[in-house]
């Protein structure tokens, strides 16, 4: 039987180390049995954990790397020093054309690094962006950029809300995602010349979505469109202070049931809402970063994720090679402007 | 007697009128009764509504103001023919030193330019910033500028600094408040020019207060310092990314609570303790925003604002005039540089 799909997993990476991939393998290969799965890492520690888990070895084949790189790791460093890492092979094994995908919970900064270098950037696309999927009160949301690039001018916030619409098209299955600029007001006349360049590009192409215009803050968790795009920094601080902001709410609400005996007897009775609520706000569900941009699907997890997580991830990175999602981004940018043969890196 | 302090208020301000801010007073004269108060607004209007409230005979002087600056006018066009307007003859009993301090629960874009004209800003302050205060699993912190400023650059930055640290001192009564610029990780090489030269002043500056370099967005509800600093336009879209998110997490726990017959008699059983959880979320409680920078102290409540939301803001006036803050932001300014007798108002 052909196998369709190869993911290529950088097996030795995130806080908790290959247990978490091992374990989250056992999950995605019931969802996902059609799938081939290439675990880049030390050959010995992979075999051990294997050998728990005899249902595996159908679908993973091991292909050993003898370094890894540190979550501390200086990406320039581990770009110059880091070619016999698991990150570096699990990328090398996409840009070989062997794996359709790879996934790493690892260093960020040197998996955006090596991904930039090997499988280098669509054409057309001049940055690669970093989108993370929010929480709405209508469902999900896609955020970008979280993190990839500092700076962003009106012409990069456009590839942004290109990769976006095809991101969210592809993993939400929406036919026209509509797609918003964060701004600090939803008139017109606000914000940088980045946001309302954009937004004047945005308003004249034909593109298969639905261009809201300005969103503010509060519409992200409203769930006002499918995907809003912003600069990596202003993105990078919306996506922690949420996180940060639903930690204290959270505690709040700890504290509160805490501060009285009736309290604590209500939350007894509630304990299995109160769980549900839990499940809710876990970051696992939701978790990681998308790559968009690249020539090949990379999707990061969270370096802290558990089991659960990682095979979220995996499921997204299998959603988004599946349904040709750099395809559809190159197919977008078209739309824009003619491609053309110029890609810059920097 | 002499009355120590007056505070001049916008009568006319925000959605629900002159109502809330008789009823406010009625609560800010108890706490504050050597304070006075002058109402700038439709006499006749002011005068019906006092007559309810013989108490507050003694406090309070009408000033009548035929117009009102609507929420939805430009700033430019309020500046050229609100005169007449409750907003204008506020801000001008501060200018002609009959007062203290102005509150306003109107047009912010309006009260910001007709504050800027009229009280002009702080010798060596090029810009004004609009302060948030947020609250933090600690207490509460300052967060600034949440939107007066769409670019920011270094020697800017350090204002701000100057300018919440000045803020934290007279309303949270700190000693040394702690400091920080919101970037996108803590590590000194990361972020935009703007906050890797603003670091690199206050590194070097002697300022009373803690400098603790950068923050990321989760640090701020973390309340890991206490005066967060970044530019208006992040600064803005983190304050509104909180507060929805701090919706969308409640909303969460009432569909939660709600999705079971244990859930509902949990919640009822509950009730006192989510209603303490309540309070702590209700954004009356910290509402408005305090403009910084001003030849003068103008605190802008939410326009949506209720009797105690301006009962809030009118404490926070009294509290900034009464500690002398403008004399505090002076000091702090003359400690990095000696002020220059050039004040750029852009």
């Amino acid at each position: 039987m052909k196998q369709e799909f190869t993911v290529s997993v950088d097996a030795m990476s995130g806080d908790a180390g290959p247990e978490i991939v091992v374990g989250a393998l056992t999950q995605t290969v019931l969802r996902h049995p059609a799938v081939r799965y290439l675990l880049h890492g030390d050959k010995a520690t992979l075999e051990t954990l294997l050998a728990k888990h005899p249902k595996l070895t159908s679908h993973v084949e091991i292909r050993h790397a003898a370094d890894r790189v540190r979550m501390d790791e200086k990406p320039s460093i581990a770009l110059r020093r880091g070619r016999g890492s698991s990150m570096w092979r699990a990328i090398e094994s996409v840009a070989k054309k062997e794996a359709d995908a790879v996934i790493s919970a690892g260093n960020t900064g040197a998996l955006m690094a090596m991904a930039m270098y090997q499988l280098g950037l669509i054409e057309g696309i001049e940055r690669p962006a970093i989108a993370a999927i929010f929480p709405t009160m209508r469902g999900h949301s896609v955020l970008l950029d979280v993190g990839a690039n500092i700076s962003t001018d009106a012409e990069q916030l456009v590839d942004f809300a290109i990769m976006g619409e095809a991101f969210a098209r592809v993993v939400f299955s929406l036919e026209r995602p509509s797609v918003a600029l964060l701004n600090v007001g939803s008139e017109e006349m606000k914000g940088n010349d980045a946001v309302r360049g954009a937004a004047q590009i945005l308003r004249k192409v034909q593109l298969p979505m639905e261009f809201a215009g300005f969103v503010e803050g509060t519409d992200i968790t409203e769930g006002k469109v499918d995907v809003v795009v912003t600069d990596g920094f202003t993105g990078n601080v919306a996506l922690k202070t949420a996180e940060g902001t639903a930690k204290l709410v959270v505690e709040y609400l700890r504290s509160a049931l805490r501060s009285s005996l009736l309290g604590k007897i209500g939350a007894f009775i509630a304990s299995g809402a109160l769980q549900v609520l839990r499940r809710k706000l876990d970051p696992r569900a939701a978790n990681g970063g998308i790559f968009l941009g690249l020539n090949g699907v990379v999707v990061k997890c969270h370096g802290g994720t558990d089991a659960m997580g990682f095979a979220t991830g995996l499921d997204m990175a299998i959603d988004m090679a599946k349904a040709g999602i750099i395809t559809r981004i190159v197919a977008n940018r078209a739309g824009v402007t003619p491609v053309t043969t110029e890609t810059a890196v920097s």
